[in-house]
């Protein structure tokens, strides 16, 4: 049994977990060959002949990660054990050829790549979908009166929809920032050595294109033995930008959970035991491991800043820690994504709760709409301040509904008539332009959407 | 005497402080204050003539920190007392409305993403400018030999150029990236108390895109009280990003200005004095600044992440941890550009010692193109490297050089001819395509730095 | 104008700032040249009478940060000016024995550690006040029932003060590790340039044991030009894992104070101004500052983490983020230990609120207890808990008390007299070891607190 | 195949692994239980029979981690799992006694503190070993006359040694640290669901005592449902911090080994294949991946820092990436130890390098030398310093012998004899105090390590 919960099986989907499997990892690299291997022979670097050997070897897709684990074993050298295992499937005139030019890293990186590329593939339409899924609930609740809160605390009022817009322009606007880095990160190097393609010669950087356009990467512009590490930052950066995002989205339904708000509930499977303290109790457990995961994932970021300053044409101290920080950022994102879409979407929503919680401070959440309809008829700003102050202070202290106070308060009284009172505490009438905003956001999440 | 180091002057440019004075900051929140007003008078929000009196005064720029801070003494509140400075300037009619259907946040957030653009407009084409030098520095020493070093370790051979060229490539990409953020982070929200725009109606959504366009910002697509928190996460990386892209060249130069490589050195002031120590020692201490500080840069990235998930409709958790995150790192993203632009422009490169340093293996650094020279004579790769090896090993055994050992030899001496040796041991043919490289970054450099 | 919170004022408490003042730093590394002239003296390495007069000067402390700017405004370097600045007020004899067999370092490092030691002999006294002030809290609110909230749900009872014991316990931890941690990290080195002592001779060992002890520190055991750097990272650590304790005491607050749990608020000054929007609302501000700020005090601990290997007898990669994280690690922990302390002090606690809260759930809290006493009368375990479970839903579900519906069931009644389950639902029956912890507690805070 | 680099063999020794496996995790657990009952029984809490018989199935060791898992999959609950797992193999009567008090995170929680004991008890003699080997290479080389470099520029002679005594120090350091934070973070609770011990009353202190008596560990002073999460931040920084000791020593063998300085190299395999351009390339890759792996150690300090603040009695949201962190940053401690330890104890030193190093600024180093004995003949610093200086820059720019300028120097030869000259440019005179450092280095480690 594996020790981390990625290996366990406890975190990962299916798809992302095959992504940074042994095998795919062969397989990228050898895709790396056979795509330089053909690039060399149409520019004549190497023989045509070979060239087309080495690429059918390489398409057919029959280099295990067994079989190079076993060579290894006596080349000592991973690289040295891949290039032999492709070769003793090869016609022998095509065997010097393969791994033309090449240096060890130009597999090792542009495979990472590959990797990158295909995680992408995945959490982007799944982070469209979960924007989708939030822009739905945003027009579900587009009309209901809420309570919105700040520092904790009751003070104003949201259609409940809002909340859910905010997150679904959030989760669009990671879809639309992983597509504009994705040709800034998904880079391609071929470039040998020490990034001069040393042994191809002018040619090298013509290769590289044509490989980088195979392999649906971009070639990259310059390089050292490596590609440069601020790429591998912004696409790690970016997906804990993603994790931030859905911790919030986490952070909300545990306390919108909260038995004394009990907006929300994450879904429940019927039968599923709670507690074995307290029998009822249905814990948002979901979001919390998103929460907890969130934390993880911004830990890569500072390791990933770290390794951009490598020594000359390139140290091996960005290699390790890559290891565990470029598979766990993407399998992690992705099983965030797919948790949280699974409580967005399974969310019940107790919206009796939610009227009776707007009505918790009896009124006092009116206190900005009272102020500007005195200011409205003419009141100055600091007396109208002072009045709405002195008449909630005296609603607070006393228990009383503030809506019967304000009415009932000479002062006021006598600006406002008890029917302007009352279209002021009327919830409904208090959504501002949150509607349209829900519409709007709704509009561009469907656009980003139809792209994936 | 001020305590931290960018109050007491040590580091930060004096254009960059100025954004970040409170005078600025002060300035910043009555545009807002002055844009809004005229937006909601074209709309009719507002009395038009109310908006024209608000919006000249807010032109007029005569409201001062100083009395701002006077009259927070009395309101204890800081946009009261601004809204107060606003109103006293003000005809009579005017001042109801001065910061109508605004919310204290409306003025920080949006007055925070104007100095954030005011802070990239000073370091895009400082950081473009920075690409330029680089890029020179790229072309100057296009064709100059030099080791390429792999693991500390002599590896092969570049153009001493490309170096440059890497960066260049580099900072420009920042250019580039910070450009591509530019919409997304630089925000406008007059949304007010709960981002429902709820005292302007409708009309919310319309009054904020005036507001933007009028302050050279984008308005928020959703917001809650704040603007969302990923987009300073956001702006942080990406100058955090640049800070470890710098790094990379500080290091590089502090590396190859150690006593034993002694390839380049910062330059020095004349009458400049060294160490009391041993006093023709010159120390790269502006690289060793940059270092220090690209550590501190990227340590506030975390807290920005850790700032995204704010409770509702907002909390205060990213407030007191952005009044120094947001400064200090635009402040010393900017001093590093310049700090490194001036290292560049005045770095003296040792080219004698960069030849001789060549040298330092006697050859060694050859190898691999001896060895590709033997495969393209059709030896079988593993045949060819066995040779190769011994060759080396026997020679760097004795000390003696490679060139003549490889000459020497049998097995490879039946394969090329002294002549073909001799071509192989030539620097100036072993750049391959790295020469095309670099013109290629210095084109795009060029583009990029075109448009600051 | 300040730009950065801590020169503009507004975080920093008065004895905290004048530690890290200019005129301190200048004052501390005076007092390490008296010091280290005085050891020379005593061991013979300098005349006595010239180290009777540096020591004497540097007793009188006249040597003003004023006048050592201005001095290097000429040398231009600051050790060089400090050295000058004591010189000129020594008589002749003495001068060439100022600063003898120092580098500048052994200055800046051990004057670092002054100011260190100076922070900790603040911190560590107003920690236990703060320990002792929650150690209050705990005994007050002894044995006060309040609901216990595992997920954010309501799960068991505990007694109110145990929330405060937790945190007073925790506090009190933090001053013993400080205490702990202070002779590994308060430091005093005189070893010269690259740690060999080298002017000194073998003498060097007891001229920094003379010294250490006379600025109340510890002598370096071994050392480069610089004292290693793990030290001012445990430094930085201990302080931010202060800061994160305090965090949770601030998250805890803000937790209880929201409106719809009400059981704490934050002392409010009277005429204080709340919020603009809701007259009556009062939030937390303190405890969100204290959060926001334990943010940024974690993030200096990967910078000093990062600044530990530094290479070879040292570089200079520490120094300028140094200048940042060390004063504004221990400004801000201290401030926030004011803060906090001022909080608990200060705090509201609503008792009626704290036991309508504990019968939101309508008994459903006591359903592990109804539970033990059915496993006490020799119910299976699962059994009982099946019986408990469908009781509890059912009552849940009908809205119903939960001990009531107990009491009605005909399985458990058969088992549990209504005496029985009528002590099982009496709170105060229901709070275990906690009263006897919080003594506990009490008694070690006690212990602690003594000592400061 | 594995993912990540742990579950696939790549990192971690097999002693380390062992105690992160599932099993060990199942015996933990099982070991509480039967220490609890084990208590319990003593105490009267439960039937002495049920104790004696659930100790002695616990004893037995015979619940296996697939037991567990197959009754979890039925339970769909870990703990009611391992309770069921348990509860078959006792005699009836004792059944309804397992767990009796306990909630699942007493399992959970001290069973994470018996790993991290163990983890402990793995690294704290590893480390001493590595401390000690540290310590042979001190003595080794304690009068090996070598330069000393500040800001990667040669500045003064240590001896060779002194590096190492340094580091012996710091990782001794390490150990004690890690000694003294023991009682602090290895701790036992079993205090039931929300701290109180509730099912076990009073007595619920005394039964959390005996158990962590039998486990060897401390019992917490107070929890909530969790031991407090700033005691799992101590112990990950104490390890981070071990591993950033580890970085400088690994970022100084590779300096050392560069080409250019080629004072050290790591133990080369005989067979091993170095670099496939260059056949004689050595990489420092050991030295390399330590680095690699430091940053990510780090890293996970954030992470527990970040999960202190829990809410109320408990939140999950440390639990998800504390499966990482805490596994991770033990057995990457461990292995980075490990093969320091490998890399010091096979490390070649070419003292014929070292020796001709020193020369390579001829003679620069002694400067500091030259000048204290001009001081110490009487010249005033300033005259001293600038003679000094004059002759330093006249030899480096004529590229001569700084010893011979020196005695050729009109004024300096005035003061200093021929003889005096040659006394300052004996290297093994100028090693100070160093060789008496490296001696108490060396006594402490050993007392350190006597007691592992």
């Amino acid at each position: 049994m594996a020790i981390l919960p990625i290996d366990s099986g406890r975190y990962g989907t299916r798809e992302m977990l095959a992504v940074f499997g042994e095998q795919r990892r062969i397989d990228c690299q050898v895709r790396v060959e056979g795509a330089a291997a053909a690039a060399q022979g149409e520019l004549g670097i190497i023989p045509r002949a070979a060239a087309r050997e080495i690429a059918r070897v390489a398409r057919a897709g029959r280099i295990t990660a067994r079989r190079v684990a076993a060579l290894e074993r006596t080349t000592a050298h991973d690289t040295a054990a891949l290039v032999q295992a492709i070769s003793e499937k090869c016609a022998a005139h095509a065997r010097p050829w393969v791994h033309y030019g090449l240096t060890s890293n130009d597999l090792v990186d542009t495979a990472t790549s590959m990797q990158m590329r295909d995680a992408l593939a995945i959490v982007q339409p799944r982070a469209a979908r979960l924007a989708l899924a939030l822009a739905r609930r945003a027009r579900q609740y587009r009309r209901l009166p809420a309570v919105g809160r700040t520092h904790g605390q009751h003070a104003s009022i949201i259609p409940f929809g809002l909340k859910f817009a905010n997150w679904a322009a959030e989760v669009a606007g990671h879809v639309e920032r992983l597509e504009a880095a994705g040709p800034r990160v998904l880079l391609c190097k071929t470039l040998g050595v020490v990034g001069t393609g040393s042994l191809m010669g002018a040619q090298a950087v013509r290769v590289q294109a044509r490989v980088a356009e195979r392999l649906g990467l971009s070639p990259v512009a310059a390089a050292t033995q490596v590609i440069p590490r601020e790429r591998h930052a912004e696409y790690v950066f970016c997906l804990s930008l993603l994790g931030a995002t859905l911790e919030k989205v986490a952070v909300e339904v545990r306390n919108l959970q909260r038995t004394e708000i009990g907006e929300v509930s994450e879904g429940f499977r019927r039968g599923q035991m709670g507690s074995s303290a307290v029998p009822v109790k249905r814990n948002p457990t979901k979001s919390e491991r998103v929460t907890s995961l969130a934390r993880l994932l911004r830990s890569g970021v500072g390791v990933t800043l770290e390794n951009v300053a490598l020594w000359h044409e390139r140290d091996l101290s960005n290699s390790a820690n890559e290891r565990f920080v470029l598979p766990t950022t993407a399998i992690l994102a992705d099983e965030m994504v797919v948790a949280m879409t699974g409580v967005i979407d399974g969310l019940a929503v107790d919206t009796a709760r939610v009227a009776k919680n707007l009505e918790a401070t009896r009124g006092q959440v009116y206190a900005e709409f009272v102020l500007d309809a005195l200011i409205k008829k003419g009141v100055p700003r600091m007396e109208a301040y002072r009045d709405v102050q002195r008449v909630a202070f005296a609603a607070s202290a006393a228990g009383t509904d503030f809506a019967a106070a304000v009415t009932s308060d000479a002062a006021i009284s006598s600006r406002l008539s008890a029917a302007e009172v009352a279209a002021v505490f009327t919830p409904e009438r208090r959504l501002g332009a949150a509607p349209a905003i829900i519409d709007s956001v709704c509009r561009s999440v469907a656009r980003v959407a139809a792209r994936h």
